[in-house]
């Protein structure tokens, strides 16, 4: 999808940085409203997404408020045929992870614990108010947040924060890390969520003193 | 910094797409050379950036051909406040490991073992020179690339594989990692290094095509 969009890209001018003026704009923003009426978002992002979704210049695409998840990838490392076996937006107990770890049944893949930071695309009407938003979204703890595509018809940015781990727990079907060793894993992911969260919540205040 | 560049953001009007003329782009391109020369780079990138330097529409400002490294964080998570107790450009022995372990005097810090992907940051005279290289590097497999800032000056492109590894292995001056575990960690993390050298190989042959 990525480099669609980049196959894509083009140069502002200057009588085009309301891209193509709003009317095409509009139209992708109602859509994208209608897909996120129908699938939904996290609970934690939902009120932001509402926020950033009143403003006339911009929409989101997509979001995650931040997640943990146990997932299978296979040996060679291809991440696009990785299979998830569990996620969870929130806190996560060892009781959980241990019971998901069960349901695990790869004989050829590896499994692993990651904590992943919340991430949002959000496209903007024009380059002058994708840089309001970097700016805002870099003030609010969002180190890892970017311009990802520039078209005829908007500027998308990505936001994304630096919290992030990624830990081999098993292999061929063997869990090999100690349960104290898990323990600590859990405690580590928990905490980078709760910090991803903080973060969410900071953009959300910055964003409401923008309206 | 990231704040700086994102503070200095302006919009491109259509005459400006040769920022503001070469000169700047032109004198900027000579200072990062000179600093290059002083500093020098990574062995297994030096070949690649000379032949990005080479181009007169790109310069490299900072690079690094993808590393394995054992850092020390503070508790609270301030990765501002890490302390690198070893990095290795090129693959590692378990042995190399343990002896850097060895020199890990923290009380109350954590140990993380990392792998990280190669990373380039370009400068670009235009827009439509970002776009070109932008599609280069997603080509060859840097699919975290994009464009992290623009200036009057310049369009900065920041290239990046998806490759990466976040591991804890101890806390408080403990190692709570057991040996086939970091067996199989380090394992991963040469995996990981040589894939990020084999993207930085396709990408070269890739701009050797452009030239």
């Amino acid at each position: 999808m990525w480099g669609g969009i980049i196959n894509n890209f083009r140069i502002f001018s200057s009588d085009q940085d309301v891209c193509m003026g709003t009317g095409i704009f509009e139209a992708e923003k109602r859509r994208a409203l209608e897909r996120l009426h129908n699938e939904g978002a996290d609970d934690d992002i939902a009120e932001l997404i509402e926020l950033l979704n009143g403003f006339d210049d911009y929409f989101t695409t997509s979001s995650c408020s931040g997640r943990v998840i146990l997932i299978c990838i296979p040996e060679i490392g291809a991440k696009e045929e990785a299979e998830f076996i569990a996620k969870w937006h929130r806190e996560v107990s060892k009781n959980e992870v241990l019971k998901a770890m069960g349901m695990w049944k790869a004989p050829d893949g590896e499994l692993w614990l990651m904590s992943q930071s919340p991430i949002l695309h959000v496209s903007c009407v024009s380059m002058e108010k994708a840089k309001q938003l970097l700016n805002l979204a870099i003030e609010s703890g969002f180190k890892y947040s970017g311009i990802k595509a520039i078209t005829m018809k908007r500027v998308m940015v990505e936001i994304m924060s630096t919290e992030r781990m990624d830990v081999p727990v098993g292999r061929d079907g063997v869990i090999f890390c100690s349960e104290p060793y898990l323990d600590f894993i859990i405690s580590k992911a928990n905490f980078m969520l709760e910090r991803g969260k903080e973060k969410l919540r900071r953009f959300y205040y910055g964003l409401e003193e923008l309206k």
